[in-house]
């Protein structure tokens, strides 16, 4: 079987590893994450490599090199509720598969190479993520430690029961010498290399992001007796502001507005909706660009309040400013997309991924692979195994161009 | 004590007949409806009425005239959940407190009045409204005897429960020979009556209104990495809707329409809405008018849905048509206003009511009373006790002109 087929397959494998029957749900610090993290082990130790754990959870493979430097290498291990097979496993699977291919050819590199499979980046059982990556990058917060899953557990107490010490978390930033970078090979969650007829592309950043919680408050009334022209609908208020905010978004380039969350109150077919709560999310590749953007899509909310007798409140969810791909990994991953034959192709990342975090500790880079209609976070995510050979294929071809940058 | 300092009184003591601590709230067939027809039960027996209950829960007292004939009065006992003090026992307790005059006063009127209190309007516990007055009218749906509670409790178990027989409620419909019709006092809850400052006004009609469910269908998609152009998104169409709908209304004098409930799948920050699926409540005082408005405003949503790759549909989950007031009734109550040395106000009104299923019984009108603020469905509904006078005064006075309608 060719190592494309079994990336392919160790993706289905992990699938299984799941808290959900018939669905891919696998939380920070369950029995789904200890299955995902035998597996990929036994992989990591079939490619040659020393196989440890953090206290964390994350999942660490060690192929040693000739040199002093190490390359880190990964994706995440955990899911969303309901996930798709490729979305974390494929970047963990094609880094274990392009290392099978060095120690099948009884190749060392100047440099070691770290796999990394992340404990949480999704945040899915504790509302935080990065978890993993974080810790590696020595960013943990151990404010994070006091928060409860829904069943009341304490991120702490899961940290324990899965294995690690939850007061020795500073211990898991990566202290190995010297670094070469974080690559990630990641599913694109988009559909700009799909309508590029491009099986790969390589990411120039990732891009900034902010995210709100936006409160219209009106007055509720009776849906029969209130005239139109006396009625403060916090509902009608809202919808101006979605459908500005979708309008500014789409004449400003690279820049993305969404409102995936609302909430209506008191909620009632004949009641008039008195307060309505929604999630702002904006993103744009330019820290400066996002901020002016923001700034005028909070405005635009508070004008269309003032001129509707409607309160609006707002609040500052989480941000993260843009993260650069280093130029020398970038090139270098731009010419082993070339030297693979392959239309070399720059996109900028609007979800946030490992590398977000990992761009504190080293420099980072990552390779997107096309996926089907663009869709993620979905079961019906999908790639080929064409594709995915590609991509065993340019990060081997990276690895060796980073071995001998001056001889390639 | 004043009459209508009692009427207030009774309203405040029914307000602790409830299944919640610190709020108001009177479900169908339970101990705090139980608790509210022993109250009114007593009231109306110190006011010289004879008390019964009928299957479904209904409270009625009959006071006993001098001729064959006899004119129903009342509201309901009921209440949504945390309620205001007003919305249906102030109907009942107007109308007691009437009875209470011509008792006093030793008088016998040429008609019997029977003091209907229903035993459910809102529909809260088993969704399904006008319960009690279906009951009275003959129009009780046996299909609704199968609906359970948010405990899966049956309507029939509930029934039974309270101390009525199920299977004989078709023995409810009233049947005591002939009916001049039925005279609802009911608080207004919109702001009319407070904006033209008057206590009381005569109701011209019902408005006809028509429910309807409607489901926009698009694309879920990753909300940083799906460019604006390439969106389908639900909640943008969704938006749309809503604004153009409340545009709409507003340019059609006489029409409401409301968004009251909507919720968004998957409903999460980071992902761009897949489907939404709202409440469309419309409402006029004349048919043809509503239906006109119904099916242009669903061609509205139904155009936008195109426009946008979003798929529309929509399912009417309830109508009525439009109930007209008795012309004779709605002149006695007029004149009984102007008796009172109060100008004359003809007000549709926009929610329903009892009167709704009454009017398949019987001819029917209706007294509104100003509420602070137009507010109801509220903890905060608030009536004076000087209005309360004037409703008090204007039914006597009405009764007066029925019981004598060419000499008055």
């Amino acid at each position: 079987m060719t190592l494309p087929r079994i990336v392919i397959e160790r993706c289905h494998y992990l699938a299984r590893c799941s808290q959900d029957a018939g669905a891919i749900t696998r939380p920070f610090a369950t029995d789904a994450m200890r299955c995902a993290n035998e597996l990929a082990g036994e992989w990591m130790r079939e490619a040659g490599m020393a196989v440890r754990r953090d206290n964390v959870g994350n999942l660490i493979g060690r192929f040693e090199g000739i040199g002093d430097a190490t390359l880190l290498l990964g994706s995440h291990l955990d899911s969303i509720r309901d996930a798709g097979k490729y979305d974390g496993p494929l970047g963990v699977n094609v880094a274990i598969a392009a290392v099978q291919r060095l120690h099948d050819q009884g190749r060392r590199l100047p440099f070691a190479i770290e796999v990394l499979g992340f404990a949480d980046e999704e945040g899915l059982r504790f509302g935080s993520t990065y978890l993993g990556s974080r810790a590696t990058a020595g960013t943990f917060d151990r404010a994070d430690l006091d928060r409860v899953d829904a069943d009341g557990v304490t991120m702490r107490e899961a940290i324990s029961a899965f294995g690690g010490d939850p007061d020795h978390l500073e211990d898991d930033r990566w202290q190995g010498g010297r670094l070469l970078g974080y690559c990630e090979v990641h599913i694109e969650q988009g559909p700009v290399l799909e309508e590029r007829d491009l099986p790969v592309g390589v990411v120039s950043g990732i891009a900034a992001q902010e995210r709100y919680s936006i409160t219209f408050r009106g007055v509720a009334g009776h849906a029969g007796t209130v005239p139109m022209d006396r009625r403060h609908d916090a509902l009608v208020a809202a919808s101006l502001f979605i459908e500005t905010a979708e309008g500014y978004a789409q004449w400003h380039e690279g820049l993305v507005a969404t409102v995936g969350q609302l909430t209506v109150r008191p909620g009632a077919a004949n009641v008039i909706p008195g307060e309505v709560t929604l999630t702002l999310d904006v993103r744009h590749a330019i820290d400066d660009e996002l901020a002016v953007a923001s700034s005028s899509l909070l405005a635009i909310a508070s004008d269309i309040g003032k001129h509707r007798g409607i309160g609006v409140t707002t609040t500052k969810v989480s941000e993260h400013r843009a993260v650069r791909c280093d130029p020398l990994l970038v090139s270098l991953m731009s010419r082993a997309i070339a030297d693979s034959g392959i239309p070399v192709a720059a996109l900028a990342s609007g979800a946030g991924h490992d590398a977000v975090a990992m761009s504190e500790l080293t420099e980072v880079a990552m390779l997107f692979v096309r996926c089907k209609r663009g869709v993620s976070h979905n079961p019906a995510e999908s790639v080929t195994t064409e594709d995915v050979a590609v991509a065993i294929d340019v990060l081997t071809r990276f690895l060796e161009l980073l071995a001998a940058p001056t001889s390639a």
